[in-house]
């Protein structure tokens, strides 16, 4: 629409994030009802004497799932469950969510009624009613949620939330749980290890993650003002909040607690895999130490501390036990670019 | 997972409806937070001191619009219109988008461009924030919209809105609008009738519907509490209500409002692609006759009164000018079913 030869470029070259920062400036500005807009965990806005979240995460079949290698129960408490985890990254509670089927023609009535029985499971789980959506027919089998939630009020009037902008140099940073687990189901399924007791345990958190909506409401009670959930591997999540705050970030690989499963399964790749593969849907906590030894109090296990933030320019490093830093190309996940694309 | 050989059965046996009340059977019964769940035009559901309301519709390439036959910016502001004609069905105020892209690879920059353009065109018509959304890679390129709303609470704690499950016998049926532009859009695209007057008038119909947000809301203030959108085709739009109502409808096809360029372009198939075509995003309304007067009188132009409701069991009838009933067949839309299946 604007200058030069658009046509000639393709989403694969933007990427994601580069596609989301130009749809944020084509949209109008969010007006004064909105609190929080494109670029956190979920959106936040007034709504009477509480805020309201909303987020939303899609499920496309051969992109986020392979059909043949799942069980669709397994899908169904995941596409609610990573919606989830975006409102546990607030700090919110989650209540109702909106479900979208989109079916190819000739697909069976027992594979929508197991992903249903999956997002019912969840739903019993984490309290959330499932109100609404839409079915529609397409060519290929997409799930989208899209989940409200609720945060309360601080006394000032802003909400009690955990944003992505309010790291701040001098802030440890922790996490909730270990990591890994899921990048080593991945690989599991793809080793078609599904019968071993580690095999089983990583399988289980690649398709079952359990979103730590206890975790991010104990921290805001602590205190904590700052998170994000980790999707795309802890390393670019991480990179997400020193891009929004404006700040650096050093991460101790040593200090990382991993997946007991991931070191007994892979062992050589299990401390890389827990920086940098995605979908474990723990939190990153970035707050004063104080109010993360209040946090894991509250919830009777102390967080891990991996890092601290600094001063600089938006950017996580993993360092080793000596402080060198180590090389993490092509770490994390972006929806769209390819592989090899250009920065 | 029930009785039987199900895998045998697939959804486009079982349809939409058939398959969004399995669906409902399946997912745990909603919690007293919410107000209305599935099976209205938006969920419900108590925030603060008003209401909250949420409504999600999906457009997918192929499905619901041809890709080489449509300008990008008006799939853009359908696939937000859509979702905004929901909350007009409730009565209720659009508040806050969440946009979800599924985007093949190689799609170009500038189509995305165009689709948020056209997104941002609604926005800034209907007052909507859109604060975020989910993009990925898909073989499809799909657009859903979820869209969040609100509603006033009455002074006996109950919300303000427009419910299809509220028709009384005795109560006056009622359209905005003129009816058929739409479906008479869809044909002209298939006509390539895309220059003569009253092409470019039923393909804007089609393409660039208006949410009736205005009509909405002067119901809810003048008392009617009965309303849903065409989105399927009057007729079976007016079924939805009569089965959640429990009662049965008169449409007399001589009282319906035949979109004018329709008429000129189609006359001999108007009245009846009036009655039966899906899409236009007006509202019916359903109320005493008194009700729906001071609805127009708010909106400056009476309503058509186009039939009535009576006892009987959840169907609408097409009546003639004598009162003999017309053969419907294969009216509306179901999003799922084969052309010739079961009932």
């Amino acid at each position: 629409m604007e200058a030069g030869n658009l046509s000639d470029v393709d989403v694969g070259e933007i990427g994601e994030f580069g596609l989301i920062e130009r749809l944020r400036r084509a949209l109008p500005p969010a007006g004064d009802r909105v609190t929080l807009s494109i670029g956190d965990d979920a959106a936040v806005w007034r709504a009477g004497d509480r805020f309201a979240l909303a987020t939303t995460d899609t499920l496309v079949a051969g992109v986020h799932f392979l059909p043949g290698c799942v069980d669709w129960r397994d899908v169904g408490w995941k596409s609610l469950a990573v919606n989830i985890s975006d409102i546990a990254a607030m700090g919110g509670e989650p209540a109702v969510a909106l479900v979208t089927l989109c079916l190819p023609s000739g697909t069976a009535v027992e594979t929508v009624d197991a992903l249903y029985a999956g997002i019912g499971e969840g739903a019993r789980a984490y309290g959330v009613d499932v109100a609404g959506g839409d079915i529609v027919a397409s060519p290929v089998l997409t799930i989208t949620v899209a989940l409200y939630g609720t945060a309360a009020r601080r006394a000032d009037g802003t909400p009690a939330i955990l944003r992505r902008d309010r790291a701040v140099a001098g802030d440890a940073i922790a996490v909730t749980g270990w990591l890994g687990g899921s990048a080593g189901g991945l690989r599991s399924l793809r080793d078609r290890d599904e019968e071993s007791p580690s095999g089983i345990a990583l399988i289980a958190r690649h398709m079952r993650p359990r979103p730590r909506i206890d975790a991010g409401r104990a921290a805001v009670a602590a205190g904590v003002c700052c998170a994000i959930d980790i999707s795309d591997g802890l390393l670019q999540d991480l990179g997400h909040v020193c891009e929004s705050s404006g700040v650096a970030a050093d991460v101790w690989l040593p200090r990382i607690p991993i997946e007991p499963a991931l070191i007994e399964r892979y062992p050589g790749d299990a401390a890389m895999l827990a920086a940098t593969g995605g979908e474990d849907y723990e939190l990153i906590l970035v707050a004063p130490e104080s109010a993360l030894a209040a946090t894991g109090a509250a919830l009777g296990t102390p967080l891990a501390i991996i890092g601290r933030v600094r001063a600089g320019a938006g950017r996580a490093r993993l360092l080793d036990v000596d402080d060198r830093e180590i090389d993490v190309s092509r770490a994390g996940w972006d929806h769209l670019k390819r592989a090899g694309g250009s920065a």
